[in-house]
């Protein structure tokens, strides 16, 4: 019989089943298929440094002086998707179909080329090349939010297969949509309901609290906090988030510390979780400039905060997990936190007797 | 360049991508990993009958008469999960961790086990099978609501490996929890939230918009609707509800248009789209007897509607619409509901020229 806690995530108000057993099968939990052998053989790719004219013509780059729009010279690279399902000419033309709304599928789907070279991750790169891919991820945010059409802006990163990506090359997706996506329009109503509640920004309060408990934290600095969520979804679930409260990732002005931190943690996370495939989702304040519901987020400013989702793929989602949205989580965060801590699994293992 | 459309859920406010396309790929999306081969062989395994001494003791049972209980002779066997991530003995000691929220991991876990025979599933149930297994249903969730720890008592069926089950015999989950679970929270929240507004009930709405353009109707008697909704979030996505307005599936007393429906249904999704992998899940309405809100679910009776939710499960999610809650789903639910009313793919794919 194991033993369970049910926690309850005190942004959106999901609960999660959270097993609490110590003993954890970690040598299962490492096994899984998203940790298939990673080929080292440099298959070069159409994102490769020099095979620009494979790809549709550059939207942006940052690039070395004297150096010519879709050829080498590039540090990072921002292209649109060749196959995206968004169109990004024409109206949205809002209506209605009886009780249905429906809008045009529109919106711009980008891809950015986060390193010119082909077996180069996160982990790998020098403090300028994690600099300018949050920079320029800044850059097309700000861009993409002056076009009236758009509401909202995804930055998603995938990694490895079972993040639903075949490229090896690394490069995360920037996504405008007329619309809020599900997630994040909880979170927003959900912060936005417990400021009006509380006068307070919810991730302000979570920030204050696991700065004190100190139990989930996996990196700090002063300047940002990457954390194991209490009511962590899935095994090594962490946020990275900036202490004092920001509402756009955008105005973010000390890119220097978050990319180090970024380094740092996905570095860990592929030491101590046996390189495994992850996602990275951005979840920032929409595009309140041109909402057609400018009012609705009058306190936005000051009640939601900006963070990053990194989320390691070491198993699938259960059906009863997607069909009930309730996760059952067989690694405690407090655990999470400590191994990712830790120098090594084994150093852990012996401290914590199992 | 894809042709696609946004569309609004009525109820959750969630949208969805639908890829307009005419020209799908049927062969493509049937020749997923959910289709393997099915066994033939018929390997007794501890849910078929004669095998009672190897399951814990029964909850409750079908039997014909002068049968003992743990005995052959059963149409539909009720047991305890052997391997429960909640415990059903214990106080759920609700208490607060700052400004966190932490509960005991107290719960049911049940297993209903549909048919004595290993390879028998819902398309080749005789009409009486099915009634007993819906009837059974209706009497655990009446049951489980007589304890005053469970505020939801999920039902949830899974069949083939995608849906995460490793078990050939045909057999659903039915889960009590002291918590609400995320998605069905939405869901009453909203429904609540239009019930405010309109004083009518928005499945009822749905209801009568679906038999007026009839575009995405698969099934319907009269007594209940099987439809595809307006923003499905997977291909050939059904939900099948009571015509007239109803909140709380155990109070359904038309078993006999439920069972022949339901075996309709699966049939098609059976024959039409190659036996896939699926799941079903029960929304009905909460334990509000016990609710320590009682007063917030004032006008659940007259707001909320029970239905059940079957999605095939032709591909996974990708890890996009994980991340940010925003489906992209390839088939139009107009293309599904023909799909699933007609004889053959190949009668379709002729009417439609493609």
């Amino acid at each position: 019989m194991e033993n369970s806690e049910l926690r309850r995530d005190p942004i959106t108000g999901r609960w999660a089943i959270i097993l609490m057993d110590e003993k954890i099968d970690f040598d299962k939990l490492l096994s899984s298929k998203s940790h298939r052998e990673r080929s080292n053989e440099v298959k070069a790719c159409q994102f490769c440094e020099g095979r620009e004219d494979q790809t549709p013509s550059e939207i942006f780059a940052l690039r070395h002086p004297n150096t010519e729009p879709n050829a080498p010279g590039w540090q990072v690279r921002v292209i649109p998707n060749k196959r995206p399902v968004l169109q990004i000419r024409g109206d949205i033309d809002n209506r209605a179909v009886g009780i249905y709304d429906v809008l045009n599928g529109i919106g711009a789907h980008e891809l950015l080329i986060e390193h010119p070279q082909h077996f180069v991750n996160i982990p790998d790169f020098p403090l300028e090349q994690m600099k300018g891919v949050l920079s320029t991820m800044q850059n097309r945010i700000v861009e993409l939010k002056k076009d009236p059409r758009f509401r909202y802006i995804i930055v998603h990163k995938n990694y490895g297969e079972a993040s639903g990506t075949t490229l090896e090359h690394a490069y995360s997706h920037i996504i405008a949509l007329p619309v809020t996506p599900g997630r994040v329009k909880n979170e927003l109503m959900a912060a936005k309901e417990y400021y009006s509640f509380k006068q307070r920004c919810i991730f302000c309060d979570v920030v204050r609290q696991e700065l004190e408990q100190k139990e989930r934290i996996v990196a700090e600095d002063g300047n940002f906090l990457a954390f194991t969520p209490f009511a962590s979804r899935r095994p090594f679930e962490v946020w990275m988030l900036p202490e004092k409260h920001e509402t756009f990732f955008e105005q973010n002005s000390n890119q220097g510390a978050l990319a180090s931190m970024l380094i740092t943690v996905m570095g860990k996370i592929r030491q101590m979780l046996k390189n495994p495939d992850y996602i990275i989702t951005l979840h920032s304040g929409p595009n309140i400039n041109v909402s057609r519901r400018r009012g609705y987020w009058k306190t936005l400013k000051s009640d939601f905060h900006w963070h990053l989702e990194v989320v390691p793929l070491l198993r699938s989602y259960t059906s009863f997990e997607l069909g009930s949205g309730f996760p059952i989580n067989s690694v405690p965060p407090e655990i999470a936190a400590r191994v990712l801590r830790e120098e090594t699994v084994t150093q852990l293992l012996r401290r914590m007797k199992v």
